[in-house]
């Protein structure tokens, strides 16, 4: 299947999630000479009024004029999909993005955790669909203000798997476009290593409302995420991945990422903060029962799992 | 040795700890016909002008006249110590119980957790030291009331082990007083079966702020209390109990226990919502400490305990 995807082409591009994610990814994209459309709520009047601002320690920067709709019917058929919806909100995304879909459109998920391209395969043809980690440390701030505050790099792979060319010029246009962007061969790796960090900190953040600072600080919660991650790699290795991940130094690098990021509140924390529903079918629920069924199952994790239910 | 306990006798008792369990049995005891003198802070005022007033389902009682002193010192030497501190104030309980202590003093303490006879042994002898677990649902009220819930039973035993002559008298003078009361040979089965019940629900109600009627009542949280309990009964039976716990029998005890206690708020939860210091070390780091060292690491009970300590 060919894509409207290809190295130094403009694209037209709609932006379905328009949260943390979403606006940034999406903002720099549109600062990269492509043409964005965000589908838009609580930021719509802001954006239409004053445009998006985004605040980064790379640099702060303004675009004025942004293309934002409240349905996806008003935006139309688009070169490509950029998916950043909460995975809470799964079950309308199929309406939401079918309007997007023309034959050639690829449609690219940055959503957390599993089962997320399953959905999107099931609704639109496996071969359209790409997935992809963001690692990003990012927070909406005021209508029409994105803070970017760290990191910002994306992984992406195909659904189907293999290193296209297609892939590959998407991870070009990615990186042009000011978003450092590795095209990945193995989805199921690049899924299962970002849970490493999600699993711990996206829940453990949200329970105890402390930010990532003071969980490492203390020497049990600091013991607690290192035997949290070495769960979620034996359970990960268990999956099939095309390279086994090497847990001690993916573990450091993952701890040491997560110092340098200061007191960072993550997504579900947030979300607990602000009365929102937790993504704990992506995160948990779903990574639970793949480790549970090849064997390996995750039984801090387990834990953490039910207290957040519980809670929710 | 022998100690001023016999069956029939009237006891000078001083109860150190006056909170829940120290006011409702210190009340049971002098409604009994005993001396009783409680060490106090919180209710000293409201009980010296009022006296003590119990509510409980098997019937309201008053106490017009109460004996309280704000230092032991003022009590001086008593029959029996009753000890219903918490864990937490354990440094101070040396100096505290020093001035009650005669040659036959019997020392009781109805603590939570692990390591509490230890300490009393110790400071005062081993010979005179009997520890016991109580199954009670008690809450303090305005000053000068606390309200008697359910359950109530108290299981006692010999800091040096055996069924003794003096154990039972003291069981039996317990039952008379309406304490259900049973002197059992072994102090570490009773605590461990203790800790079986105050493990997963002290905890769990203290880090989510729900009562145990949410905890059962959600699938996640309820298949978790199980696995804790089955958890700590391995441990138990690891730690060269004259008889193992049967796990299944016991477990179904408890649960269909907690399930006829309504919507319980444990201990550790109030002093949570009140702000005191929670008893972690004696219900979570020692008996951890102890199942790791036979081998019989308690994993979900860690996750828990490290999320009560981050969060204390």
């Amino acid at each position: 299947m060919t894509l409207a995807v290809a190295e130094g082409r403009k694209m037209n591009v709609a932006v379905v999630g328009s949260g943390a994610l979403g606006l940034y990814y999406g903002a720099l994209l549109q600062r990269g000479g492509h043409d964005v459309t965000f589908l838009m709520r609580r930021d719509y009047d802001a954006v239409k009024a004053g445009g998006l601002k985004v605040t980064s320690p790379t640099g702060d920067f303004n675009l004025p004029q942004v293309k934002a709709c409240r349905t996806t019917a008003e935006i139309g058929p688009v070169d490509m999909v950029l998916v950043g919806l909460k995975a809470t909100a799964n079950a309308k995304l199929e309406p939401l993005v079918r309007p997007l879909v023309a034959d050639d459109t690829v449609v690219v998920t940055l959503q957390n955790g599993l089962g997320c391209e399953d959905l999107l395969a099931e609704a639109f043809g496996a071969d359209r669909v790409i997935g992809g980690t963001a690692f990003l440390c990012s927070n909406r701030g005021e209508p029409g203000v994105v803070h970017h505050l760290d990191q910002g790099s994306v992984r992406l792979a195909e659904f189907r798997g293999g290193l296209t060319g297609r892939l590959a010029s998407l991870a070009k246009t990615f990186s042009a476009a000011g978003i450092p962007c590795e095209a990945c061969p193995d989805l199921a790796r690049i899924r299962w290593e970002k849970l490493v960090w999600n699993i711990p900190f996206n829940g453990l953040c949200a329970l105890t409302g402390l930010a990532t600072d003071k969980l490492l600080a203390c020497d049990e919660t600091r013991r607690l995420i290192i035997q949290m991650m070495r769960e979620v790699i034996d359970a990960a290795n268990c999956q099939g991945l095309s390279e086994s991940i090497d847990a001690d130094a993916f573990m450091n690098r993952m701890i040491t990422a997560t110092e340098g990021m200061d007191a960072y509140k993550p997504s579900m924390m947030i979300d607990r903060l602000s009365g929102q529903p937790l993504e704990l079918g992506a995160i948990y629920a779903e990574p639970l029962r793949r480790a549970e069924a090849a064997g390996e199952p995750m039984t801090r994790v387990g834990v953490l799992y039910a207290l957040l239910q519980v809670t929710e």
